[in-house]
This record gives structure tokens, C-alpha cells and sequence, in this order.
């Protein structure tokens, strides 16, 4: 019962039943336009005949002439729902206008039945403790209300329960250790599954991170030794290089690229390949340890029973309408548009790029000249972090504009394919870029004397002389810290800030008179809670963090780092979900999963991309097969020396095209015989010119292995990780082979006592059986379902875990129903207690 | 009842009780040496402290002096069954040796308690005709016999029915389809999967075969235009060629080879690419195909419950000692020196192949000499066909052997990492001889010049002027045909013939005594089954098929009549199976099975390395890429004109090494510039002589780029195929909502009615219930569980399923146990019948 003031707002005024739902209509006799931006539509499911609404409905009126109307439909959704079993209490006093509040209490025989509907587990013995049982129950209550038309009104469902001494221990050990069995029990199962995936995968990041922080060290140790970087930076070896730009670009020499060859090395080295191996099967790793968490969380949560159909059943029974619209939650029929909008924006980055090089290459000035690489990079990848900022809003917005046209389907399968497109779409958005300088950018520019032109003009971006892996990396790195930490901070933190400001303020802006009501009496729980921002699902959660692991997966081999970033980002991301799911939003409905859904398909999916993409980094983007096929086929004494010189081609300057718009600088002051370029072509003297020379072909066969080898070897492995490491953990599978055999055990003591029954009910037929000691117990059966226990259940917790020891024991006797000696029974059969008296005893 | 004399046979003496099972023992106090081949052990499952026996031994001594402490076992084991409530018959007359048989009887009682622990499945309300449902009750009584102590005595289980009209009707129907309900009904799941799985694979094998002859087809139509072969053919071009052996080859016309090259393009032509996706796509089909099939059957076959965990219990509960001695069934513990024996037996026919070549080639008759390659080839192809057939029998006695002297284990798993170990073994067995044709035979030759030797003397062998594909070509139609062919009608027809014969001859020739015995009274029917051939378990069957699923598969794209071939051994092959099942074989147990383990586990893994072997079959071994990099990047016209003059390298017949022992023969009579040799090389007058030339690094990427091509590309659809279609089947998953509503409606009503009883009981309380009719049905529930119907079962199928019918009844009922409207209930009340009743009724 109501011990302090505090919880008692979680009781109807009898401070007995406790309030489970809260319902929401607004009166608008007089103010019409205000809630008008929250109109939605009933949804109606097909199934069978039988038209399904969820429980809770935010009543709102269109238009006056309807308000009768309304008041009917009114009428009818909370007959039915008494009819259902629920029990009602309105205001007591009646508000003409304003948000109207109707609390529900959902008696214990509708909670049983339904909890009979889906089949819910329940201990039948246990040696540990029992575990805490709450949620499920609040879950499971909710009936279905038949043959509600469909009008212009809406529904949204909201809960209000107080902040009670759960959450504060929630947020409290947020801190420490993920509470899973606390989330699940407060929010249901599917979010607890979020959480404890996070948790998961943050724990397995520290490995990556740690391996990653190896690699980059190796890398940092061994610059000084590389033996091509120290070639590009020996100024003895001074190759002359072609001018990186038309007409106004001076030849230059490759030890001015000293630096970023450098920087490359801590990058591009061998370790990276080991570590893309490392990271591929750690990938498979994380997969079968969540499948195996899955099972553990399963198992402990009772979930194992609940199979495939009933989840279809669920949805069957109570269709819950899409009810996510926030942003990232909802891009459904995505559009070729929006597909060609990242392109474009990804087209007009190269274009910027490009055209600002040439302008400031132009410029006079030679320090603006100095720096145009590191301008341009800077600057570029800077308005592409933004430009991704803004489309992942833009399409949020499209999104929910496209959604509020549709009338949303109630299938389960609607969401999957909805996420699926959405995550295309964020997937582009947010790699599209990166996957431009890691494979596209510098193959299309041309060689020397024929380069490629792009507006007549402006010649294609080239990578920088350290190859194109460095770019990769600050491309990378900028994207995804940058994404991270403004997303965190300014959208998960201050957009629900800032949308509760602008609650609390229209709350506030409505009417004196009701500030002054609000004013003459302490407002209820409901009406705090009314006030919080609606859970609009944990689509952008995973969404967010999906997009995060294409990071940390896809493109590791040119950012060893990337794990480490990840690892802090989420151990902030968790305490800041774990706020906002306790103190920002309202509170969730609890909805029972199994698992994480569609989202484990695309880790997978994007764990089998991951292979490919980072097969092709290390053979394409890093310069690792060059090195190797030098070393192993062209290298005389066997080391690296001489690799640099090997990479330049030559050119013969009065090859430059004479037609060109731009005129090419003269040759420097000293005579210039060849000038060199970074490709593998014939030299001027060959008799096959600028062609492709053999070595590039055997580069390039060498490369192409590569991406074979790897591909199979990690796929492979990945299997084999798949395969080694088994999906039910041994503790679970001998768990259930010990209850199973309890189980037996206990059947065949039944068996047993049944064949001693039936002889002393054969041979006691005659008498009068109301006597009998022994089948006394089969007339009060039925009450099992009706009933709870005889001992009182206390407090809100002891209550709801009472309710489900209570449903165990009908379950447990239900099946037992054949045994005349079941203790379980007996207990239930001396216990007369209907409603009346379990509350009394609360 | 027993209506004729023919199913007599079937029930005990008293003409009523059925026989289930037949124990059968050896009295060998006179004769102790026969049998001592059947030595086998009693298993012991380590599980809790229970040892568990399985139900049906064949209890043999090993020596006079413990035949006192066996006839002590036998006795406690018999009590033991009947401690578990089975039935007993013996033979009247007490025979001194030979074997013994006692009839057991599985009374109603213990079968639904057995169905009870297997949660069988049983339908509550069925629109469509009730299915049959009798031979999983068979399967359910095996009750579990614990402290058997472990001996030198040996267990084997033998089931003994009449042939009934059930074995002929389902021999009559194989002619026309797959009677797949039937035979599960009378095999159990286990094999009515096998053949519903063989049933799909055949089906699905038509579209394959007429794709494959399409295929093939095409390439009869196209062999006169195709260009290469016809620049082959033509003698005008006449291309000299270096000779094919040392010392006593001469040069050649390539123009010889035509007829090679002609029979090459009927395999190696641009739609056996088309076609090599086409089936990549066919398996993921196919696999996707069967999981809707299995769904559809554990349906329809009420298997939807059995959960894994169930699955385990049943092994648990039930163990089963590893019965499968069967050639190919028991191959464990493969050491290397079994591996070792495949590879030598490969290395052993090249050798043979490369030894006789250049003995024939050294032969004085022209004859020889011109059907060398036609000879050697042949003769390897079916020596290495002999060694295969060889060692897949070979390993199975190593198999048998090494399984002997281990004890067996219990546990399912021992069962899958056994049948995966016999697997990897026939798979290199069957296809080494094949892989070393697709990709290595001629890699490793060298060059003119510079040849590699084995053995100092012999060269390597080269591929056929045509390329290595016809002869892989050969090779894998030859093998495939003839494994099937022998297969089928020596080991499938064959020995069982055989050890029947053998059986049938040891049992004459015992005794004279016993043979006037036989002959004084007509042989019971388990006499006769007693004389047929144990079931030796489904993995020889699963075996050859999946080796077939194999050539299939793998090698699809040298060999595109394989479906074709495979389609026409499996018609003949369910025929054969099913007639060995039903005339050859003892009655197998039933077992129940949700789906066909881990062979689909290995029909997938071999799906995936058949994505990659195809690609590297079309890349390297076939032309097709030298084709395409020449039309396209060296062809002066875009044809295919000069394709041979470009594949072919030059020679300067002075490099000939003069060290060499055997001496190349001098130039032909016109002077020869420079002879031809098949390979990319520079030619003799370039400054890198005889490296590989650019165009051989160009082939080589461009091959790698295919393999990657083809694998992503394969394996994209692969996942897009088995993403579209749905696994379960839309109708099935439409029937489990339809029963799911039916399920509810129950539920609701029986709530409502409930409630209704509840206040009739709250307002009777204080009368004697005994009276009152809405509970009377409760006092007679627990009667549910231990007696059929009312109404009189007929015959042998009727009875099992009205067994069938009064279980789901009895299941029904106890779900249903709240409800005291129910109708079936009041129907099982109002029945007093127990067993005697029932059996009168028969």
C-alpha cells in the first residue's frame, strides 16, 4: 500500500489500486487550435475482422461539430474497456477544456489472462532467489479494444507513473555496471536488450581499443626505420617532381612531402594488415557474443518459451501503431531523391575541393600557396561533417513528412523494413565521402601530359604524395569524432532539453485560469509526467550506434584508433541514454523482445561488408602490395631501398599537350630531363609510351590476390569463430538440462501418486467423493487462475513479483492438474481469497 | 483386432496386445563361438548418476562362465521393463540355444506418459481430416533403464513387424511421388525428412538438368563459330608447336588438336559462366527451398514445439548407444595417415599418368603413339575411379575399427563431429583427383627450355592443347557416372543381397535340431525379420548424396550435364532407397527429428566453397578470361580473330638446354624460325627472354578481378535470394494466426465461463458439491491421462491412431482443465473405460 506521500500518487484515491495506465483526452469546447499539430489517425488492423486499438489514446477533437461524436466514441473505448475487466477513475472534478486525465488499474484476472495469452514463462521451482518480475506484468496488460472507427482523432499513448525509488537506482549504478535485470524490469525486455547490447559491445571495444593503441604505437616506433619514408624525406635523392597543378604550379621536390609520409607510416604498415584481420574476426566475436548474452538474457528473463509465432501473436493481438516519428526513426519509401541529394552533396565537396586548390594555387601569395593542401583538406572535410549533420536531419524531417502521409501499417515486419531503408540511407550519408577518398579519389585523374578535366578547366583531385590513406584517416577520424560529439551533445542532449523548454512554456502560456487551478491544487504525478518528452522508440539509438560500428568495422585498416574513439564515446553515450531514458522521457512502454531484430542482420550484414571494404584498403588504398611485390620481385639486394624511385614514372616535358588552355610552367633553371609522376607507366623512350608498364600489371595481380586471399582466409576464420565458439553458454545449456530433469522428476513422482489415486478412486467409487481428502483439490482449480496468494504481497515491487509468483502457481498447477498430492495446489485451494482481500492485505 | 491370419503375428497370444518390440537373446550353452562376431558393449550415459539402457538388447555371452551372472542381468532388466509398465511375452517353450525372442507390449498408460515428457504435439481442433499419427507413439515408448551394469555383452535393437499393407502401399507409391506423411508415419521423422529432403533435391534438379542441357546445347549450336577453335582447326595457319616430350616427341601441328579444341568449347563457352551463377543461385534456391519444406513438415507434422532443449532431453532421457556401423557411417578419429592415403593414391596416378605417357611416346608403333593422350587419360580416369571405390570402402573398415576400440558416447554432437569427419575425408577421397585437374595439372611444367622434372627423367604433365577443362570435364563425368553407377548397384543392391544371403545360409547351417524345429512350427514373423538386414543408420545414404550434391555443385562449370546425371541417378536412387528401407532392412526406430542437423550445415559450407571454387574453375581453368582480355584490350579488330597466334609464346629452338639427358630432336625438314609453346612469355629476341610478359600479368589481374567479380557478386544474391524468400511458408505462417485466434477465442470463452462457474461454486459453497454438474468433471480428469476413447479403435493403424487421437484428447483436456463446458472433457469423463475395456473393444 501507500507508505509515504511520495508513491502514493501511484494509487487511485482509494489508495489501494495502484494506476497502471493514464489515459489523456483534451476537452476543447472553447480552444480548438491549440493541439492541433498533434493530429493523427486511429489505426485500424486487418486482421480478421476485428478492429484493434491500442490501449491508451490521447483523444483530440477536430472540429466542434464532432465533439458529440467524440464524447460517444469516448463512451464506447471505456465501456469496452470496463467490459475488458479494467477498473476507471476519472477527475473528480469535471474540466471543460484542458488536457483530462483517466487512470486505469488492471485487475489481477486480466493481467493472468493475458499473461496466459502470451505465454509468459514463470518459475515453476527455483534455487536461486526468484527474480523480479514486475514489468513483465505491467506489459502484459493490455487488452484489446474491438471496433473503434476510425475518425479524425488521435492516439498516443502515455505513461505516468511516479519516480520512484527504481529509477534513482537505476541512474545511481549507471556508474558502475550496467543493472540489465533493473532496465528490463523498469522498461521491458526490448529495451533492457538495448542496453545490454551497448553494454556488450563497449565491453569488446576495449580489446579492439587496446590492439588498436598497439598498432598505432608499432607504427609511431617504426617511423624512423621505414625505409621509403626515409627515402621520400632524404633530400639527397631530390626527384623532381610534375606540377600538381596547371599553368601556375611550379615543378617541386618529393622531399617536401617528408611529412605526410611520415604521418602515413603510423597508418600504412604491416601491423595495419594484421590488425584488419584482428578486427574482421573480432567483429564474428562480438556477433557470437551477443548471440550468447542473447541466450544468457533469454534464459534469465524467462523468454526462452517465447517462440517466433507468439511474437506474431503479440502483434496480432495488440497491433501497436508505428508510433516512432523522431528524427532518424521513420525514413520509410525513401525516395531516389534522396539518394542523389548525399551524392551531390559528395559531388560538390570534390568540386569545392578542387576549384578552391586551383584558386589558391593561383594566389600569389606564397604562404597561402604553402598551406593548400592542408587548407583544402581541412576546410572540406569539415563542410562535409556538416553537410552529413544536416542531411541526417533533412532526411528525419522528410522522413516523418512521407510517414505522416501514409497511414501507418500495424505489421511488425513494416518496422524492420523501414529501419532497413533508413540505415541505407544514414549508411550513405554518412560513408559516402570516406568511400570517395578510399577508392575513388586519384584513379580518375590522369597522368601527366593527358590528365582528366573536369568543367574544361579544373584538373581531378590527385591523392597527397604519402598516398591516399593519410587523407583516409583524417577524412575518418574528422567524421566520426566530429559526428559523435556534436550528436551527443547537441541532439541527444539538447534538442529533449530544449523540446521540454517548449513544453513546460506552452503549458504554461495556455490560460490564467488554469495556472490558477495548477496553482490551488499540487499537480498529480501525471500531470509532472505529461510534461516529459514522449519515447519515440530506439531506433535513432541503435541507428546511432550501428552507424558508429560501420566506423569502427569498415574502415579500421586506415584507422587503427577508431576503436578507441568508439570505447569513449560510449561509455559517455550509455550514462547519457541512461539519463535521458529516466529523467528526459516519459516512460516507456514495456515491450517484450527476444532480441534485437532487424539490427542484428545489419551488424551482420555490415560485418560481411566489412571484410570486402577493408580487403580493398589494404590492397588499394595502402601502399602494402606495392611494398611487398618491390621487395619480393624487383628489389636487388631484397630490402625496401630504391622503392620510391620505383613507384615514379618519368616524363619527358615536351610531352605536355601543347593544346592545353593553361600553359605549363618552362623547366627549372637547371636542365630538366624527366620530370617524375607517382604511377606505373612505360617511360618516354619505350617504344609503348605513358602505357601501363608490366610492373603495374603485376601490381595489380598481386593486389587483386590480396583481396582474394583475404576475403577467403577472414571469411574463413569468421566461420570458424562462428562455429568454435558455441551459442548457448555451457552454464545455460546444463542449467536447462537440470531443470528438465527436475521437471521429469517431478512428472514421474505424479505419475506415480495418480496410479495410487486412481486405486483409491476406484475403490472408494461408491462413496460420495466430497469427502474424499484427495480430489477435494480439483473442485477449487479453477480458482487458480482468479486468485492470488494467501500471504499478502507488500509494497509495489512485492505486489507485482506476488502477481507473477501467483500466475506461476496457476501455471504450475494448471499443468499439474492431474496430481491430487500437489503441495502447490493445496496451498491455492485453501486460500479463499478473491480481489477484495489481496488489496485489503496491500 | 487381428481380422486375418497374416497380421496375427503382430499381437501377443491372446490375440489382443500388440507387439511393439521383440527382444532377442542367445541360450549359447552348447555354442559359444557363433555370433562372437556381433560383440559389442552396453552403453553407459554419464548423466546425473542415472545409467540408462536403451530399451531393445540383443544380450550375447561372451563366455560359458558368466552366463549365470547374465541370465541375473536379463532378469533385473526384464523387471525392470515391467517395473516401467511394459508387457511380456516369452516364447512357452524354453529352447536351450539359439535365439530367443521376448514380445514386449507398450500399454496406453506408459505411452502417454512418454508423450508427456516429449511434449508431443497433439491437435486440439483440426479443420482439415485429423493426419495419422501412430508411429510417433511408436517411437515414444521407450522408457529408460537405469543400473544395467556395463559387461561384455552387446545391445542391438531390433524391431520386428509384419509386412502389412502399409510397406506395400508405400513401395507401390515411389513410382509416382514421395508418400512423405506415410513414410514418417511409419519410419519416424528421421527418415521421412531424409526422403522429403531427397524429394526437394530431385525436384529442384529438373530446372538445374534443363538449364545444364540448355547449356549445353548452346555450345553444339555455337562450336562452328566459335573462333578460336575454328583458328585451330584451320590448317592454313598452321602453327608449329614444341614437342610434347623429351628425346622422342616430335613438333606438332597444333591443327591435331582440333578435335579437342571442338569438344572444349561444348564445355568452356560463355553460358557456363552464365550458368556457373545460375546454379551458385540454384544451391541458395535449393537451401532456402528446404528450410520451407522443413517448416512446412514440422507442421504439418505437429513438430513446431520441439524445441532444442526438448531435443537434448530426449537424448538424455533416452540415450542412444551409437548404432551406425554402416560402411562410411562411423569414419571418427581420422588420423592423418587416412589423408596421407587419399593424396598418395592422387600422386600415385599422376605419376602412372606422366610414366606411361612417355613410355608410349617412346613406343616404336605409330598407333601407340597417337593415342597416347586418349589412352592415358582414360586409364588414369578409371584408376583413380577403382581407388576412389577402394578407399570409401576402406575408410569405412578403418572407421568401423577405430569406432570398435572406443566406447561409444551418448551425446548428439558425437554423432555430427563423427559424420563431419567422415565427411571431409570421402569429400577429398572423391573430388582430390578432380581439384588436381582443375588447378594444378600443367601450372607447374615450366616452359620450354627450362621444364620441370619428377623423378629427373620425367616431365610434368601439361594440360591437352583444348585446356585443362576437358579434361576436367572427362575426369568429373567419369568419376560421377561411374561412383553412381557401382555405387548404386554393387554396395546399395549388392551386398545387402549378400549379407542376406549370408545370414539366411548361417541360420540354415546351425543345427540340425533347430532346422526340424523351424519346420515342425511355422516361422513367427520376427523369426523372418530377424533375417533381414539391421538399419545401419541414414548417414551412408545422407553421404552419397550430399558427394553428388558435390559434383553439382562444385565443379558445376566444367560440367554442365552434372544435374543431369544427378537428376537420373536420384530417380532410380528413391526407389532403391525405399525398397531397401521397406524389404531389405529391419524396421529402423522411429526417431524424432525437427530437421536434417548438420547436413545442412555441410550443404551450406559446400554451397559457399562452390561460389569460389566456380569462380576459379572460369578464371583459370577455363579460357574464357584470355578470351575476353584479348577481344577486348589487344584485338586490332574487336574479335576473336588472332586469339590463338596471341596465346601462343615463342621459342628459339637453341635454347633448348644442351645438359638435358634426353636430347630434343633436331628442327623438321623446312626451316624453322621459332616453334610455339601455350603460355604468355616474352619471345627469345626481347631483353627479358622468356619472363612473363605483360600481357600474362594482364591475364592474371584480370582473372583475380573475375574471381572477386564472380564471388561478391554470387554471394549477394546468394543472401538477396535467401532474404527473399520468406523461411516460413505464407500459408503456414497464415494457418499458425488462424489457430493462434482459435486458441484465444478458446481461452475467452472458457474465461467467461469460468467466471460464471466461479459464482455458481461461491453461491453452492456450502452445498455438497458432489451433486453439482458443473464440477463433476473435475473428479474425473486424473482418469484422463490413463484411458482411450469410448468408442472401440479398429486395426493396427486405427488403434495407434485412436491411441493418437484419445492423447491429443487427454492433452486437450488438460489444457483445457478450467473449463467444465468443455466437451471433449465430459466426453473422457462419461468414458470409465481402462485399458481391458479398450482392448475388448478391439
Amino acid at each position: 500500500g501507500p507508505q509515504d506521500g511520495q508513491s502514493s500518487c501511484q494509487f487511485f484515491s482509494d489508495g489501494r489500486r495502484k494506476v497502471d495506465y493514464v489515459l489523456v483526452f483534451y476537452q476543447r469546447k472553447q480552444i480548438s487550435v491549440r493541439g492541433g499539430d498533434r493530429l493523427h489517425r486511429l489505426s485500424r488492423s486487418a486482421g480478421d475482422g476485428e478492429v484493434c486499438v491500442d490501449l491508451a489514446v490521447e483523444v483530440e477533437l477536430e472540429a466542434d461539430p464532432v465533439e458529440g461524436e467524440m464524447v460517444l466514441i469516448r463512451e464506447e473505448f471505456e465501456a469496452r474497456l470496463l467490459e475488458a475487466g479494467l477498473e476507471m477513475e476519472r477527475d473528480t472534478e469535471v474540466r471543460v477544456y484542458g488536457p483530462s486525465f483517466t487512470r486505469l488499474h488492471v485487475p489481477w484476472q486480466v493481467l493472468s489472462r493475458e499473461a496466459e495469452f502470451l505465454k509468459i514463462k514463470v518459475p515453476t521451482k527455483k534455487v536461486s532467489p526468484p527474480p523480479l518480475y514486475s514489468r513483465v506484468c505491467v506489459k502484459v496488460n493490455q487488452p484489446f479494444q474491438p471496433n473503434i472507427p476510425q475518425l479524425g482523432h488521435s492516439t498516443t499513448k502515455q505513461l505516468s507513473h511516479c519516480f520512484s525509488r527504481d529509477k534513482l537506482h537505476l541512474y545511481g549504478a549507471f556508474y558502475k555496471y550496467q543493472p540489465v535485470d533493473l532496465i528490463r524490469k523498469y522498461f521491458g525486455e526490448k529495451i533492457g536488450l538495448y542496453f545490454a547490447w551497448l553494454g556488450v559491445y563497449t565491453q569488446l571495444l576495449i580489446p579492439a581499443s587496446m590492439v588498436g593503441i598497439i598498432v598505432f604505437c608499432y607504427g609511431c616506433y617504426t617511423v624512423d626505420m621505414d625505409v621509403p619514408s626515409l627515402e621520400m624525406c632524404d633530400k639527397q635523392q631530390n626527384f623532381t617532381m610534375c606540377p600538381l597543378c596547371d599553368g601556375v604550379c611550379d615543378y617541386w621536390h618529393l622531399s617536401t612531402a617528408c611529412g605526410t609520409a611520415r604521418a602515413s607510416h603510423l597508418f600504412d604498415n604491416p601491423a595495419t594488415v594484421f590488425f584488419a584481420i584482428f578486427m574482421s574476426l573480432w567483429v564474428a566475436t562480438f556477433l557470437e557474443h551477443w548471440k550468447r548474452r542473447q541466450i544468457s538474457l533469454n534464459h534469465s528473463w524467462d523468454l526462452t518459451g517465447l517462440e517466433e509465432e507468439e511474437v506474431h501473436t503479440i502483434t496480432y493481438h495488440t497491433p501497436q501503431p508505428h508510433r516512432t516519428r523522431g528524427r532518424g526513426g521513420t525514413h520509410h519509401y525513401i525516395s531516389h531523391p534522396t539518394f542523389g541529394l548525399t551524392f551531390s552533396a559528395v559531388f560538390g565537396v570534390i568540386v569545392y575541393r578542387i576549384v578552391v586548390s586551383a584558386l589558391m594555387a593561383m594566389s600569389p601569395d606564397p604562404e597561402t600557396k604553402s598551406n593548400v593542401r592542408v587548407t583544402v583538406t581541412a576546410t572540406a572535410v569539415i563542410i562535409n561533417l556538416v553537410v552529413i549533420l544536416i542531411l541526417d536531419e533533412i532526411y528525419g524531417a522528410v522522413a516523418v513528412w512521407l510517414t505522416e502521409l501514409e497511414i501507418p501499417r500495424t505489421e511488425s515486419n513494416f518496422e524492420q523494413h523501414l529501419i532497413l531503408k533508413a540505415f541505407l540511407l544514414k549508411f550513405m550519408n554518412a560513408y559516402a565521402p570516406i568511400l570517395y577518398v578510399a577508392f575513388f579519389k586519384g584513379r580518375f585523374a590522369g597522368r601527366p601530359g593527358d590528365y582528366v578535366y573536369v568543367f574544361n578547366d579544373y584538373r581531378m583531385e590527385e591523392c597527397a604524395p604519402g598516398g591516399c590513406l593519410i587523407e583516409l584517416c583524417i577524412q575518418l577520424s574528422i567524421i566520426m569524432v566530429g559526428k559523435q560529439l556534436i550528436q551527443n551533445n547537441v541532439f541527444e542532449i539538447g534538442i529533449p532539453k530544449l523540446k521540454k523548454l517548449i513544453r513546460a512554456w506552452k503549458g504554461k502560456g495556455i490560460s490564467l485560469e488554469e495556472r490558477e487551478e495548477q496553482r490551488a491544487r499540487p499537480p498529480q504525478q501525471w500531470n509532472l509526467d505529461y510534461t516529459l518528452v514522449p519515447f519515440e522508440g530506439l531506433t535513432p539509438e541503435y541507428m546511432e550506434m550501428i552507424i558508429q560500428f560501420g566506423f569502427v568495422s569498415l574502415f579500421v585498416a586506415s584507422f587503427p584508433l577508431a576503436p578507441l574513439f568508439a570505447l569513449l564515446n560510449n561509455v559517455i553515450e550509455i550514462r547519457l541514454d541512461a539519463k535521458k531514458f529516466v529523467t528526459e522521457l516519459r516512460r516507456p512502454d514495456a515491450v517484450q523482445a527476444k532480441d534485437i531484430g532487424i539490427w542484428y542482420n545489419i551488424l551482420s550484414g555490415m560485418g560481411k561488408f566489412s571484410v570486402i571494404i577493408n580487403a580493398f584498403v589494404i590492397s588499394f588504398t595502402s601502399d602494402f602490395i606495392p611494398r611487398l611485390v618491390y621487395q619480393y620481385m624487383y628489389s636487388q639486394t631484397g630490402t625496401m631501398h630504391g622503392f620510391i624511385d620505383h613507384t615514379l614514372s618519368h616524363f619527358n616535358v615536351s610531352n605536355f599537350r601543347p593544346e592545353g588552355s593553361l600553359t605549363f610552367p618552362k623547366p627549372l633553371v637547371t636542365p630538366l630531363p624527366t620530370p617524375r609522376y607517382k604511377d606505373y607507366r612505360e617511360p618516354p623512350w619505350s617504344a609503348e609510351a605513358y602505357q601501363f608498364s608490366k610492373t603495374y600489371w603485376a601490381v595489380l595481380a598481386a593486389r587483386l590476390a590480396f583481396v582474394i586471399l583475404f576475403q577467403n582466409l577472414v571469411m574463413f576464420l569468421s566461420l570458424l569463430v562462428a562455429w568454435v565458439i558455441p551459442d548457448v553458454p555451457k552454464n545455460i545449456s546444463e542449467q536447462l538440462k537440470r531443470e528438465k530433469t527436475l521437471l521429469v522428476d517431478v512428472f514421474l513422482r505424479e505419475e506415480k501418486e495418480k496410479f495410487h489415486l486412481l486405486q483409491s478412486l476406484f475403490s472408494s467409487k461408491d462413496q460420495p467423493s466430497q469427502g474424499h481428502p484427495d480430489t477435494a483439490h480439483f473442485r477449487t482449480l479453477p480458482l487458480g487462475l482468479s486468485q492470488g496468494l494467501g500471504q499478502p504481497p507488500g509494497g509495489e515491487g512485492g505486489e507485482s513479483r506476488a502477481r507473477c509468483r501467483a500466475a506461476s502457481f496457476s501455471q504450475f498447477t494448471r499443468q499439474m492438474s492431474m496430481s491430487p498430492s500437489n503441495n502447490a495446489g493445496r496451498q491455492m485451494s485453501m486460500s479463499p481469497s478473491n480481489d477484495a482481500t489481496r488489496h485489503t492485505a496491500v
